[in-house]
């Protein structure tokens, strides 16, 4: 088995960006990366060979999703969902914990997890640390995720310190668990708006040691400057040499700000499911694409853009493929919104290799400010 | 401009199965061929890239469809649909009159046409051959189809009579209309099930002189042999150096017995729809990929395809995805079912090539008597 772990090869002068590399059982990850999300074993619309082609590293599967459709047996007949889905490139799976607390109905919190009823047709399903991980050893994911309760905004100090209690009480459970052969685990900082928890929530599972660390419980509806601030808070507390990781995040403008604060993995449903809603991403911010002033257009959804669909169709015909409902629209714009993020991403990379990442993120703020 | 029109380069001992070339504006086509039906302007769920790599020799445009949405100003700005579409290679364009008859509400037939409602919105439309051959003037299709009614089945003699006098009347008035540039204009042949109503028809179009010849009003819920008869009825009365193309057809078997009766086109809009309801064509006929059976098998939906679909995922997985409701799945098996009747076809003029076509044509029956 290849060398595993993380490698911090480039600091950025005066800001914390880095450019670091990290090795999977399945390849090599370059960072600061964009993490696609193929919630039931496929990023929505796209095959295996188009991630290649947009430049995707990572994929990211949905333990909580894959758990109910199509369950573990089918996975395990596979041989895991590397092979399942054909992707024979770096997986991340989530631990669920995050669905359990979002999606499922009439659950019951226990030490040992949380009953829920299934989303799809209300069965009830047990996960917890044990049960988690045991799905992600199935899977087969190079990195796996613990197991945490994620924190809604807002939510009162007792509430939360009671939470993190219990989140790094399920860290140190799904670290002791049995994982796949060269499977990575990365622990989660919780500890929503309150910075010492945060701190204290980071100096535990240190302390416990993980492959990596993440930062939940971000994005879920708190204000921007809430969100690096429980960055701030976080970051300084974690090992230089080890992935951070900030989940749900996948606005351009915000990767940048959080790379600026020492962040090196991001995932997000946005570039999928904003095309398949008419949206493209581009470096200017969100175009409606259906919008009737695009009827006639001949120019590409994102001048300059080197993917598939910008290459090859107008803004015109884009348009008239959303406004009749036809799959190839979705498809096209989901192509364009990875291959906008990928190039995002590879063009920070470029930034901080060259040392000149406070230019990037100068950028990043104008464009955000023009929309 | 490259010289145009068609030409038998091969008969087949013994039976009327013929090879051909049919060169257009936009290249080449092998015969038989079936065309895949992209009827807003995409064949539903592929790109052009993919029908490429299918071996898609023709793209079947709907005009009926495609007046109504985007319409002839947005078509007209991209310079026509091959630009529109991202498709180079050669397009037909049905007139719209079988749409007219199937789709459209309230409509009146008059001299000139025929006065409707968009079956999207309600806006009244007239369509009628001066209409339809603008239209496909518009859309710049290499070939362009008369503007005709097609008759239902049943129907009786005193309607069919009267129906095949309308469409050869308006079949005088398209090849009267402009053309787009070296586009070809195709005559189709009715009569419903009266054998010598499509003598006289096929007669009285080649009076008039096309420069191909469709059957049509065929695949509308006749019993199979009465489809053959009305194939039988038509092709002894056109010329032998002109392409016939029976409008609608994609069942394997049967277009393997209309070559078996001179036939060279076929369309049909079967392998695409069927996909989407999970339904995979293969050569011992079709079978539904979502079915329970099929929730562990780890073997491609079609044993020996070479599509991208069946050299890389499991029915298991397709399943899922299907089951999911995922678009991947439903892509998938499209991918599979245009290569499945590309490959048919592929073979088939491999047989007539080889001179055994009737063995193929036997295999043929015999696979269909299995399913």
């Amino acid at each position: 088995m290849r060398p595993m772990g993380f490698k911090v090869i480039k600091e950025c002068s005066g800001t914390g960006a880095r450019l670091g590399l990290l090795e999977t059982a399945h390849g090599t990850v370059e960072t600061p990366v964009f993490m696609d999300v193929g919630t039931l074993g496929t990023v929505k619309a796209l095959e295996p060979r188009d991630l290649l082609e947009l430049g995707t590293q990572v994929v990211l599967g949905n333990t909580y999703h894959l758990l109910l459709r199509p369950g573990p047996d089918v996975i395990a007949a596979a041989g895991g969902l590397h092979r399942f889905m054909g992707w024979n490139r770096p997986i991340l799976t989530d631990s669920g914990g995050f669905q359990v607390f979002s999606l499922a109905k009439m659950r019951k919190i226990t030490e040992d997890g949380c009953r829920f009823n299934s989303h799809i047709d209300g069965h009830e399903v047990f996960l917890g640390p044990a049960e988690s991980m045991a799905m992600q050893r199935t899977l087969g994911s190079d990195i796996a995720m613990v197991f945490d309760e994620c924190l809604p905004y807002p939510c009162d100090r007792p509430r939360a310190e009671k939470s993190v209690a219990q989140t790094l009480r399920w860290a140190a459970r799904s670290k002791e668990e049995p994982h796949a052969d060269g499977q990575q685990v990365f622990g989660i900082v919780q500890g929503g708006v309150y910075d010492d928890l945060r701190e204290a929530c980071a100096r535990e599972l240190v302390r416990i040691g993980f492959d990596g660390y993440a930062i939940g419980g971000v994005s879920v509806g708190e204000p921007e400057e809430a969100m690096y601030k429980a960055v701030e808070a976080s970051v300084p507390h974690l090992p230089k040499d080890a992935p951070r990781y900030v989940m749900g995040l996948g606005v351009p403008h915000q990767m940048a700000e959080c790379v600026a604060r020492g962040v090196d993995m991001f995932d997000c449903v946005i570039p999928t499911r904003i095309a398949r809603h008419g949206t493209a991403i581009t470096r200017r911010g969100n175009v409606a694409i259906k919008a009737a002033k695009w009827a006639y257009d001949q120019g590409p959804v994102e001048e300059g853009c080197d993917c598939y669909c910008c290459r090859n169709f107008t803004r015109s015909y884009v348009r008239h493929l959303l406004s009749c409902g036809e799959i190839l629209g979705l498809r096209l714009l989901t192509i364009h919104n990875v291959r906008a993020l990928n190039r995002f991403m590879a063009e920070m990379r470029d930034a901080i290799r060259e040392d000149r990442f406070d230019a990037f993120l100068a950028e990043s703020r104008r464009n955000t400010s023009n929309t």
